[in-house]
């Protein structure tokens, strides 16, 4: 019931985002279990995944099947800017929203970082068998990261072999503090109390190593920047330890940011529609099980991983609950966008965080009070410039955020923009969909370490 | 896309919330096609549908199901009040959350209604072999409504025989004019469109007869009051025409009016998570479908009744946009709220309306702010002392409304209940689960047809 992935052994199937997004619009049935995808379509796959793994188990399954993942749009650094990689992946099936995704250019702050010549050594990636842990291979890959070497640390996948286009042959090897130190950067996605054991160990040494950090452990220590880099990446990300916001968090502060700065922010009320990915591999898997047991024998099972059922329920508690009655899910949103955006105590946020019977991508329903008055012609205008986002909002062509068209996206999208009925003409409420795993996670730690190597040249 | 049902022929099995609630908490897969209840532990069903009906279409087959359905809990108006009917249906199977809903006594209101010695020639039921006119039958029968005899009116179903225990074999007839005016009260679950043109001529005539409308046609209109009847029915049940509220506004408004009327009101922001049901049987059917071709075939089939893919998805519309940019399903939970509860205009209400892919019961995530200081501990008090409403908040136990707990019940869970972070302590935070085809739609309908009982007397 966690947002973040506790484990280094745990994982989710990457191949998800694609059958859900692929141009046929369709998501084959329990595509961890089965060979669903073996006679896809989509070709041309990266096989950066051994075909075989020490032992069978539910995430052994899910690797081999990624050998028939579609291939990311590799996305060269030129010199107009970064193509916002896995764009073209992204559409679904209905005729209404069926659209190619328009790669466009990403942001100019963006752009500026991988236009950088800057390199570093080597990479490494500790708990990269984990769902964060391969999306950070595929958005090194993906985005043409300035380093020759990936190292990749896991514990039972330790000893085999993945392939990378961009990287070669990678075997995976044990965590150790000397192989971590041979990295300039180290993205870990694994436990709190790991990255709490081991962050400080593994920061500095010969090669003043860094440590980007997925999981909850600092990001409320006050001398570790908490960063989502097209907010505030600049000037951070020279530190030791940089860490990653959760996934609800930063979903959300991609369309807020543009308007605190603009309109400056005075309340932001959110309730979120939260996918079982955010759970991890286990959440997706009993979501997809109790609807196939459903369909095959006329019941859903009791559930093992949540605490309710989820194939038709929603459940309003994520993660534990606080003494203030809030969960720890919804308490990460306001201390989470108080340090980022850097604001006075003065401006209140709250959320109500609620998982959904859907596999990927989180949405967010979001109500603000602005300090200067506001209209949405104009936030639109100013979110339709601003990095990470894309406006999808056109009532006419029933085009709103949706979670199926987020998946795979690294864009959040945004939607439903309107004056608010009760903050007036200093209000707004509008809705955002975002692929947490994404920016959530991987690619928001994979940017972070972008703007790294360009501090470090 | 729209919460109410248009047509008169519009179906939904009333099943679903028997299979979804029942004790073993699990849902067979596609009982609107199949036998799946079959063999159904829940016996003694009152078999209140004819067995065949003169054509096989997709609400034959629901109507011919219903045979299995499990016996409502037949309330008797005693002393003491009338037992919630259908309660003792409503659980689920998750160990954790499984619990016999505790049956209680109806609030005073509610029950003085009941109590009353008054009695009705004859009610009748327009639009009867839709999912609304279906649901105010068993509900007429669950709260053993003061009349000897009920008469249906259905088009496509006319001339087929409804079995009921408590008002016996009844002849589903043709709707005319002068057999609706033969009926004391006509509860219409139609379009808004036939309830417009017929609603005025059938009101008054040799009975005066009274129209209680379950569409929009005439909530805003100025001379037709717009009841929840443990809200606002005082006074205004005598009219020739009462109104229903729509679902959302009448699932949230019962755990608001309470909170208002002691602490009262300045802002009330909604976030819903509708389910499938809301659009009817075409839309549980599409969930349904896309879900077993999913597991089957490997594949979500396009949509046909929804705009986009509601299987793994979210929609953030629902019913027609507006030109504020809001759409219609929001605005009708602002528009009716203010007339319900009587608020000025400074009361300002807001809502964003999402489909998500349940099958029945909406939820809401509600923040509000009052004038009056308002704290968690006594809103509980209040609400469990409040009709209508059950109070499921017990984070220990992981209790909070839910809505397959919700389903079959006709009282709205609220649980969640926290001081707002936003608003402190002039604020609170809660969520709601309730049936909106109970509350929202046939229960609402029967209670305000209660009361008109009681003011004819």
């Amino acid at each position: 019931m966690q947002c973040e992935f506790l484990t280094a052994s745990s994982s989710l199937s990457v191949a998800v985002r694609d059958w859900i997004s692929s141009p046929i619009a369709m998501a084959p049935h329990r595509p961890l279990l089965g060979a669903a995808l073996g006679a896809s379509a989509l070709a041309a796959a990266p096989l950066f995944v051994a075909p075989s793994l020490p032992k069978a188990s539910r995430s052994d399954t899910t690797e081999a099947l990624q050998q028939s993942r579609p291939a990311p749009t590799t996305a060269a650094a030129g010199t107009a800017g970064v193509m916002v990689a896995g764009a073209a992946v992204a559409s679904v099936g209905h005729a209404r929203s069926r659209r190619r995704i328009n790669k466009k250019l990403a942001a100019p702050r963006m752009a500026k970082v991988s236009m950088a010549a800057a390199k570093v050594g080597c990479v490494g990636i500790v708990g990269s068998s984990g769902a964060v842990g391969k999306e950070m291979l595929a958005c090194l890959e993906n985005r043409n990261f300035p380093t020759d070497k990936v190292r990749l640390f896991a514990r039972r996948a330790a000893g085999s072999t993945v392939k990378s286009e961009k990287f070669g042959d990678i075997v995976v090897e044990e965590f150790s503090l000397e192989a971590a130190q041979q990295c300039e950067i180290c993205l870990l996605a694994v436990s709190g109390d790991f990255s709490l054991e081991w962050s400080p160990k593994i920061k500095g040494g010969p090669l003043n190593t860094q440590v980007v950090d997925n999981s909850s452990a600092w990001r409320y220590d006050e001398n570790t920047p908490l960063v989502v880099p097209e907010i505030n990446g600049e000037g951070k990300c020279n530190a030791g330890i940089v860490s990653n916001p959760n996934c609800t968090t930063a979903v959300g502060a991609m369309a807020l940011y543009p308007i605190h700065k603009k309109y400056k922010l005075k309340k932001v009320i959110m309730s979120t529609y939260q996918a079982a990915s955010g759970a991890g591999a286990e959440g997706m898997q009993e979501l997809e099980d109790g609807l196939a047991t459903w369909v095959k024998e006329g019941a859903v099972p009791k559930p093992e991983f949540f605490a309710h059922q989820l194939p038709f329920n929603v459940i309003p508690q994520i993660d534990k609950f606080q003494e203030n009655g809030y969960t720890k899910e919804e308490m990460k949103v306001t201390w989470e966008l108080k340090k980022i955006f850097g604001l006075s105590d003065d401006v209140k946020v709250s959320c109500t965080a609620v998982r959904v019977p859907t596999l990927r991508a989180h949405s967010e329903s979001i109500v603000i009070e602005t300090e200067e008055p506001i209209n949405p012609d104009d936030v639109r205008e100013l979110l339709k410039n601003s990095p990470g986002v894309k406006v999808v909002d056109d009532p006419a062509s029933l085009s709103y955020p949706m979670p199926l068209n987020a998946t795979g996206q690294e864009d959040v999208e945004v939607g439903r923009i309107r004056q608010s009925v009760v903050f007036g003409d200093h209000g707004l409420e509008f809705f955002v969909s975002g692929d947490q795993l994404l920016r959530g996670a991987a690619l928001n730690a994979v940017i972070i370490a972008e703007m790294a190597v360009k501090v470090r040249a």
